[in-house]
């Protein structure tokens, strides 16, 4: 991507307030992009990461910081909207075969299509999302095919593509990257991990538990990152 | 397809009360599925139609009738979710080549993602759309090819596809139909299309304008088929 072509035009960036979401934005404020941040309360247990969101699109000079609601917790289905506990045992195969039930249904292809929607308003081209098929909890729309299907599918689905205005980019700059490799990345660009929320199952408090899927992978990548994790943990 | 092989399987078939989506249900209702009808509050400015789709489900028997709040209006770009007019002449062309105003960006994308979560959580394979190619107004997420990008996508996003457990199927039995023919095969099949709305700009009371793009097409419709039209109109 020559930096020079995108200074000053507009990118959607989905953002859940944790690690990868956070450091993807700024990668995509590095390249020139003006940011227009997108977050989502879905039912979610914890509403934690929409002020982790708020907080690093402010940190990161968004040009807007956009909440939709949606009501995935009407469709069911997971652990994340569900009132499934939360698994405190990670299997530590690198790419696990079974998806977990933290999964949540169809999700990044309905924040895709709010993010395909946003863009499309606004005149912008390039949709970032942090997915990562290396350090990720085997979610199937996390990798890179799939996202190359949602490439094709939006570019067949928008007024802005069908009138030849614009290509619909599903920017991806983490999904061959490890934890570690994430976090150098985000400490290069001044990316306050401080202000990230990656826990599923917070302490009233918002303390992260250490434990869960997410919190585990989160202390993997400090570690071999060599770097010191600035959020508090309860174990 | 096999009647046979669909019998007592489960449908989720997007709902928008209107005469097309309608039709849809009582051909997956034909054809044996068990019907989950899904329809969105996403900030049209009439919410008429969801008491259309309400009536629609009751009447043809949906195991479930889902309403799902979503926001498109704070994403905003449509003559149905804006302070835009709606336009009261339609391009009589058949297939229109610019894209009117009433177009809602990636609804159907939005849509056909909520639908496909739901899909998965209830265990069904076939999700009916009410989309068509020949009578419709220019959304680009009406055609063919728009759909065909979505189902390849869809098998490439969900726990149930990538387990290998189902293939995820979006069934347009509408596509190649004209209004006319639409209307005969929904009175073959029962449908009461006095419970249906179509209208984009409808009075207080719920009249149908009569002269709005949607309204147009639907008289056009029933001239074809040689039906009288049971709903009311203002003009």
């Amino acid at each position: 991507m020559n930096a020079i072509t995108t200074i000053g035009q507009k990118a959607v960036v989905l953002s859940s307030g944790g690690l990868d979401s956070s450091t993807v934005m700024a990668i995509a404020k590095d390249e020139g992009f003006k940011i227009y941040s997108l977050s989502f309360f879905y039912g979610q247990r914890h509403a934690i990461e929409l002020d982790a969101a708020a907080k690093v699109a402010d940190a990161l000079g968004a040009q807007k910081h956009l909440v939709i609601h949606i009501d995935l917790g009407k469709i069911g289905g997971s652990a994340l909207t569900d009132d499934i506990d939360v698994p405190k045992t990670r299997d530590e195969q690198e790419k696990p075969t079974k998806i977990p039930v933290t999964y949540v249904p169809a999700r990044n292809t309905i924040f895709l299509a709010h993010a395909l929607a946003w863009a499309e308003v606004i005149g912008s081209s390039d949709i970032f999302i942090g997915v990562n098929a290396i350090d990720y909890s085997g979610y199937p729309d996390c990798r890179a095919e799939y996202i190359e299907a949602f490439e094709r599918m939006a570019n067949l689905a928008t007024r802005a593509c069908v009138e030849g205005i614009t290509f619909t980019k599903i920017r991806t700059p983490l999904i061959h990257m490890t934890k570690g490799q994430i976090i150098r990345k985000g400490i290069d660009l001044g990316v306050d991990y401080g202000l990230t929320h990656s826990c599923y199952d917070p302490s009233p408090e918002g303390l992260a538990c250490g434990r869960c899927d997410s919190c585990i992978l989160r202390k993997k990548g400090f570690a071999e990152a060599g770097v010191k994790d600035p959020i508090r943990y309860i174990s």
